[in-house]
């Protein structure tokens, strides 16, 4: 079976591309050095790709994500980089994975966290995203808090979400730099071995953190494609041209296939004029009955809506298929 | 169990409003005046309620909607309102449901058609969206074919889908018109029952359509009701506030779980800042712990990213959970 033989639309990854990926980050950043986000996949099988790469420890933003990781059987150090005040999901996973992580960012959450029997936490900082995260200042009154409540605190975790997407590597530098600053401060004032942060667009650019929270380097989108970071697009979703007309046509791929916060995705050698709920429609026109290959702009909405990434040898449409992950962490 | 007990981020229908909007347009489009579009909810309990209220003929823009549909006993007369090139599916469709219609607007699409053993078809026509449908001035020749090729043609669809969301009636009404009126050129050339169009923006507007393809009436969103219409918002995403500042808090419910193709959900007396995968920022400031109320800005992509509706006895996070609807019609 080739990619032109799924049902459409359908997401592909190119494994080629993929493998370039996981190789790539691995060497740049090896092992315990990259704690790969599960956010951006939603897939345990693909995981077993990263963890195969050597790295053991995973982040992810939702409890499902966690608990889907350790019954997987990936869960040696799981960090829900997001903070819960869901006192029976703070339960269900410190049951399934002891050893796993919360990030933490008040006394609310602190206490939460305690009295679900969770063990060891991260102090998540504010450092410029209008986002989760204390001050920076409060991080070591919240580090003495947690470890007066009995919680084994691992050090700080802060996410410079405003820095991961900006294109020229100097402004990226900049805004990364005075982030890190932040963090720096507050890991000073918290202690702990752990100084978590950092994104794809950011994998590269800063000493400070112990370990980088990246997950879209490993399927690539195209406004990540834009940064000057050495990852290729590696999800395609294969759509069947079923209208055309003179000088548009329309395939049967629409924002309900796809993430639209980051903006409408791309055709090669197309111009994508609108998606509507289950259309597509872009100039100039092609075949009926045509298959084409679109790139998401944000691959993890993309991904959230999808239940199968299928995996082929290569790009394009004449790729052989060789598996099919099914992305099995949706929802919360 | 209330509203405010369920774990979040959760989709919610205030079953008064939602019984407002059912019977409003029930009594403005009675019977087979309205084809409920099963796309804005991939629900089959709620297409049930729309079934009770005198709509016993549907439409749908995936196969996968119209064979849940079928399965859940609802195929009475189901129109996939879209087209397909996928012979596999239209078999399927063809076999669970012999009276489906099939849109199409193409040699190639009226040829899969008859080869699938699809039975009934209508002539889509362009009526101004850059999206699927023949040109009016073709609408006739496609009839002619679909009828050489032993395909019963039942008659015409367009859908004026630049027209329903234009905020200004008298705008709205006379972008509907003109479309209408290339729609009623090819019900001439085509003849034939049915000539279905339309949306829940203009579902009063236009004399012409037999039917109403119109889905969002029944759960609405802020795009809609933003127009003149008399139907009330009664989808809504309950959220915990998971983290907050001086001047802002942060809440459970991100864009994995909302359309974010009509921009920002809306918070009653708050200002929504940003949203980003898992995370709805704020202002002003709300207590940690406490529990808010969304409203989804696009219905239908909303509504995709979801397994159920829990249905609650009225508005607000003291209503009571008296229902769970599964959403069973996602994916193709």
């Amino acid at each position: 079976m080739i990619v032109a033989d799924l049902q459409t639309p359908a997401l592909v990854i190119d494994a080629t591309a993929f493998t370039h990926n996981i190789t790539t980050m691995a060497q740049a950043r090896p092992g315990s050095s990259l704690r790969p986000h599960v956010k951006a996949h939603k897939c345990t099988a693909l995981a077993q790709s990263q963890f195969a790469a050597g790295h053991t420890a995973f982040c992810a933003a939702t409890p499902k994500e966690i608990l889907g990781m350790a019954h997987a059987g990936l869960g040696d150090d799981l960090l829900l980089a997001n903070e819960t005040l869901d006192v029976a999901r703070l339960q269900a996973m410190a049951k399934i994975t002891p050893s796993v992580t919360i990030a933490v960012d008040s006394d609310e959450t602190i206490a939460v966290a305690a009295r679900a029997g969770i063990q060891r936490v991260l102090i998540d900082v504010n450092v410029g995203l209008p986002r989760c995260g204390c001050r920076p200042k409060d991080a070591g009154r919240l580090g003495d808090l947690a470890r007066s409540r009995g919680l084994e605190v691992r050090g700080v975790m802060g996410y410079e979400g405003h820095a991961v997407g900006v294109v020229p590597r100097i402004e990226r530098t900049a805004i990364c730099e005075a982030s890190m600053e932040q963090l720096a401060i507050a890991h000073r004032l918290v202690g702990g071995d752990v100084v978590s942060a950092g994104g794809t667009g950011t994998f590269d650019i800063s000493p400070i953190p112990s370990e980088i929270q990246a997950g879209s380097y490993a399927l690539m989108d195209t406004a990540y494609s834009q940064l000057d970071i050495p990852f290729r697009q590696a999800l395609w979703i294969s759509t069947t041209v079923i209208s055309a007309r003179s000088h548009y046509a329309v395939g049967d791929c629409g924002l309900k296939a796809l993430g639209m916060d980051h903006g409408l995705p791309t055709i090669a050698d197309h111009d994508v004029m609108l998606c509507s709920d289950e259309h597509i429609t872009f100039t100039p026109a092609a075949r009926i009955g045509s298959k084409m290959m679109i790139a998401p702009a944000h691959v993890d909405p993309t991904a959230a809506y999808h239940d199968v990434f299928h995996v082929a040898d290569g790009p394009g449409l004449e790729a052989h298929i060789i598996d099919a992950w099914p992305i099995n962490l949706r929802g919360w």
